[in-house]
């Protein structure tokens, strides 16, 4: 799982000092400080994978699941969608770090990647 | 700004109870506790004005000024991206709430909505 990356924490970006083209408005440069680009392109594809309701409500049904997992058979119903759609949203959310998936039997069993929801929610409201 | 709804919040969905079409497989229904899906909409939609690398860095640069606001005259240089996408990113945010824009003079000032972030934070960890 990748390493949490708050957006106020402190990374050392290239800024180039404002020129002379447009009047400076206001205050000093800033973002020296602030989340670099690279860490920014991987933080915006675990959110990504957050920004649909169908896989919020997977998520949602996955965490609130007595056995901490959820078989794939059980998603269909309570969403309303079919199998194909919901495969597609799982592996989305497999891929994106948010979901592990195991395999047993013929079913696939989903469970919470543990940490990945906290580490993401860290990156939005750091404790420091 | 919309009511934070936590992923394992309490809500009631209507849910059918899985029928003989597919073999059951493992575990009791569940899903009646999950995420309703008008609430995974709402929620999906300011997770989606996070899923940009340049939102993300945009955010990131806002809320490590010390004046707790940028000017828009100071984004495009750090971010090497010009004004127009620069205000197309800005608009998505004061949208989605998690940006707020006040103007003077001939510029506009954006600064963190209160809460927003810890908001959208809480529904990935809650605490209780």
């Amino acid at each position: 799982m990748p390493t949490p990356v708050a957006l106020q924490t402190r990374e050392e970006i290239a800024v180039v000092p404002a020129g002379g083209a447009e009047a400076p408005c206001c205050v000093p440069a800033h973002g020296q400080d602030t989340l670099a680009a690279t860490e920014a392109e991987a933080l915006a594809s675990r959110f990504k994978a957050l920004a649909d309701p169908n896989r919020l409500r997977i998520l949602s049904i996955v965490s609130s699941s007595p056995e901490a997992e959820t078989c794939v058979c059980d998603l269909s119903e309570p969403l309303g969608l079919g199998q194909p759609t919901v495969s597609h949203h799982l592996k989305i959310m497999v891929e994106a770090g948010l979901l592990n998936r195991e395999k047993r039997g013929v079913w696939a069993y989903y469970s919470l990647v543990p940490g990945a929801l906290d580490s993401l929610a860290a990156t939005l409201a750091p404790k420091d």
